[in-house]
């Protein structure tokens, strides 16, 4: 049995708590979160105790592993006190706004010998994967381009997005990552451009909610992500890997197969899931599946902390692109 | 160069001399119809000539071949004094609704020796002749089950199924047609049933305008057919067959391809094609095709008399079934 | 907490031991079979007892409902026990293969008032249900037409076969049950007709591994059925229905959402998910909620033995219909 | 009627010939090639005259029309000379490879006031135009974003790659007016990249076989252009326009609807029609038609010289930013 205690015990850290919940191989030993209500409300759920403290829940033997989904500037102090804990850690995405911060964390972790684990859930979609494997089982030859369509159902509070990071660091953070998942290599070079075409408040914020980027690998594999913050159809997921011999595609899912026909369209299908929680659900099974087997029987994730550094290093390049209109260069040194 | 007589001027007519004249290897020489207007309103489109009587029109050297495309009544004569004055017939279905008038055309054209096609059109339709292909070159091994789907966009008038002869003689038939034409053997049995479910004044005339079907051929095959008379979205036409290796659909086709993604509805496609003139364009240019072919090359059409009559036959069949809630042993002697 | 006795430890029972272990509000306190072994393991894997024999456990005041998963020659004796011990009941169809007994259990369970749910799962397949919903809720107007294909991956074993009571009791009972639900009234007709195309030896047991049933309902709706006992490319499921405003359809399930291209085919999908278990694992779970609740809630499921009793009956009319190559009119008295 | 000289006699010369004899108010007056027995093949395949020169074509009063489909390099001396001679002009895409003779081009046929059509089939492909009619409708709302996928199915000979003038000017030319057509607006920037994937014998060349292109508008709207030289499962060609009310698809066509299930893939599409002249067979009869009426009424066609010109202007731009990294803001003065 692996027991976690989880830190954050909002959405997200509610939908991890109950998947840990029903593991067979793990447990929810306690809660912490600033708010001590929700903290309560998570725990009782699944029988676990509230922890006091970041530092007591640490302290505890009883604990074998971190769940970090509390905000994200917490990530960094939470990753670092929790792998000199001993603890294994899975994190959500990003480990931080701040690449120093990140680089500093990188240092301060350095020779603690933990698990830790990212919680990029896109790798773990059963059709994202395909993708992935077709290309690394060489079904599709060499990859040459890959396009990856990535549009949020709605856009998020103004409250948010003000401490999101920006549409880089904070959504498409997901899309880079998955491109080097399935590109097997880093891209050595990127370009980014961006409107504001939804709120007209995020000018002044200095971010756009409609994106587009162009990320060119060392192979000379080509990659184009275009994300949106709102799709009035639904939480829209794509991706297409396109090579040598052939081309795979990760199409939507929906709720139901059904189909509709009527004088106005015909065969029609259902809404998309509504969103990520819905939408990647299976994933977050497998990224738990994988995660506790790793802890519990000694491996390494795979996807891990230098994983999160280097997607943020990417959605950095890709501001700076945006801004000076060229391609940039990435170093991830 | 095949030059044609056409008999019959209205809708369907039409459309068969604007293929004839568009035909690199034919030529429209003359136009017969009761409607003197309609037949020179034809002619005159496409550079023809207007014929006084349908004897005269046959008695012309110029003529080598009819197309009938007249009212069904006037099938049998018209096929009967074609076939005697040594033209090549292509007829539009079906060649009589009474069977003893088909049997009596049958002995009156013996001996006669001309190319005669029925015009079955959806046997020409490239996706229907696929499937037929692949049952017939093994694709899915020995045939199992076959579900043919037709449903007509909308009820025509009352005053034309008052004299069509019914659904099964009137409808169904192309399906009858299609089924022996995907078989390769001729349905043993027929099992029909129907309801008045559209347009209730059909009960008045011994009608239905919804209808199943299930036909069993010698080998074991088993065929099902459904018809209705209105479908709202369109022009409803489906093949799939089902065999020992596999299964091959024919889909419904739409004049483009188009997909719209709204908050309502996603992935929705075009409406179908209208009606037979449209979704079968292709067909019945591939079908006027092979006439001229054979005409021109004196081969033997694939679809001839003896097809239009063992249509009929299972037609007939089906009432009988329809009537008597038994399954119905086909005879084609 | 209902705590359930589960009567049967093979692959599906096994199947609903996981679901009550991992359900919220349930509990699974012990397992019966013939089997000891096949008992014991399921009882370990979820920390249940081993029953030392069925009155045992119906004697058990901890026990609040008893899962019948055991087969179907004992469904019957095991229905009335617990009925009579006041146990509420969730039963694998069908309740029994000869309806003789079936009714001989409906007059011995009259007065015992239990909440008696029959496993269809079909019903509870969230794409199925949504069919049932758009025609309930008039979205495609009356019902007019329905085809239903059902088709297994392969051919159970012969020993199986020879005690399954034949296509129509065995296998089409779910679709008839499907059609019941799904129109909202009982057929009033059935035709149905065969082949052996398959298994050669089901012949000589008077069995067919090739179907197709047309039902015909009071309201003139009219419901075609085709069942195969192998189809090579999976287990195939699914559900037209057509009405005078449009149709729906519940189309099949993947276990992926990838589309493959090659120079060979184009768009290609998954294979379907591979048979019962897999295909309908969200019905089972949700035949689960829907039992749970009502014990917890004291409410009636609303598929019960009633249910059953009538799909029984449709089939032995289908097998009487097949025999006698007529439609055969349904009496449910 | 309008009567046409066709200056080129090779493969989509000939498909032009075929289409103009067809038409119902065109005819085709005279062919002229530089190769005589082309120009005398396809002549006499539609009963035309082969012209001597072009000089004598031109002078040739029963001209009205002319058709320009010969190599890339005579078009503007073409151009040029028929509208000085006063014919209409329907001329195959591009203008020239070289922005400085387009520019001479233009000044030389100003004051001549024929009407000039450009050859961008696509605009008139019924599915991409159904896109342009859903976002200049407002169906979807403001247009945020583009995607384009144009893959052809194999690699033109080096012979003809060595003289196209790059993936840009030569194949990318026609997204890029599409984009255009689409957008309702010029690009105002462009990015290119692109890689040598599949013919090392293009890096010799300068000129890349896969590329990925971003274009901003100045309403900043985003559009993604991606080109791949080969695709082995056939001509691809798609395009998805986004917006503020959702999303239309213009998706692939294939020459039947068949689908095909086996053990190893299913509902498996039939392969991409094969390449332009039949992917866009539709798209040359209605472009051929919009012409026609143009030059019967006196109208001013869609797409025109200065079509051509901005096109050219869009490759010749993103050749820059292949060569700098950087975004190049398009002048179109």
């Amino acid at each position: 049995m692996v027991r976690f205690a989880l830190f954050g015990a909002g959405r997200i850290g509610a939908m991890h708590a109950a998947n840990i919940a029903a593991h067979p191989r793990a447990a929810l030993h306690c809660v912490y979160d600033v708010n001590a209500a929700a903290a309560r409300k998570v725990a009782e759920a699944h029988g676990a105790q509230v922890a006091s403290s970041v530092a007591t829940a640490l302290a505890d033997p009883a604990v074998d592993a971190v769940m970090i989904a509390s905000s994200t500037d917490t990530h960094v102090d939470l990753i670092t006190a929790a792998a000199k804990a001993g603890k294994a850690i899975l994190c959500e995405k990003p480990i931080d706004l701040d690449i120093r911060r990140v680089e500093q964390c990188r240092r301060d972790i350095a020779g603690t010998n933990v698990p830790i684990q990212l919680g990029f859930n896109r790798r773990y979609d059963p059709s994202h994967r395909a993708v992935r494997e077709a290309v690394a089982g060489g079904e599709i030859g060499a990859l040459h381009l890959m396009v990856i369509t990535s549009r949020d159902p709605g856009l998020a509070p103004m409250e948010y997005l003000k401490v999101s990071g920006g549409i880089f660091r904070d959504m498409m953070i997901h899309d880079f990552d998955l491109a080097r998942f399935i590109l097997g290599e880093d891209p050595a070079e990127v370009f980014a451009t961006g409107s504001v075409l939804i709120e007209p408040a995020l000018a002044g914020i200095g971010d756009v909610d409609t994106a587009m980027v162009v990320l060119k690998a060392p192979s000379g594999a080509l990659v184009h992500i275009n994300n949106s913050r709102q799709a009035v159809y639904g939480y829209d997921q794509r991706v297409e890997a396109f090579g040598a011999r052939g081309m795979v595609q990760s199409e939507n899912w929906r709720g139901s197969s059904l189909r509709r026909w009527t004088a106005h369209a015909t065969d029609a299908q259902e809404p998309l899931l509504h969103f990520f929680i819905q939408r990647y659900a299976q994933a977050y099974l497998d990224e738990l599946n994988e995660f506790v087997a790793c802890v519990a029987d000694r491996k390494t994730p795979s996807v891990g902390f230098e994983d999160g550094r280097r997607a943020l290093i990417i959605a950095d390049a890709a501001w700076e692109s945006l801004r000076s209109g060229r391609a940039v260069r990435i170093s991830y040194d």
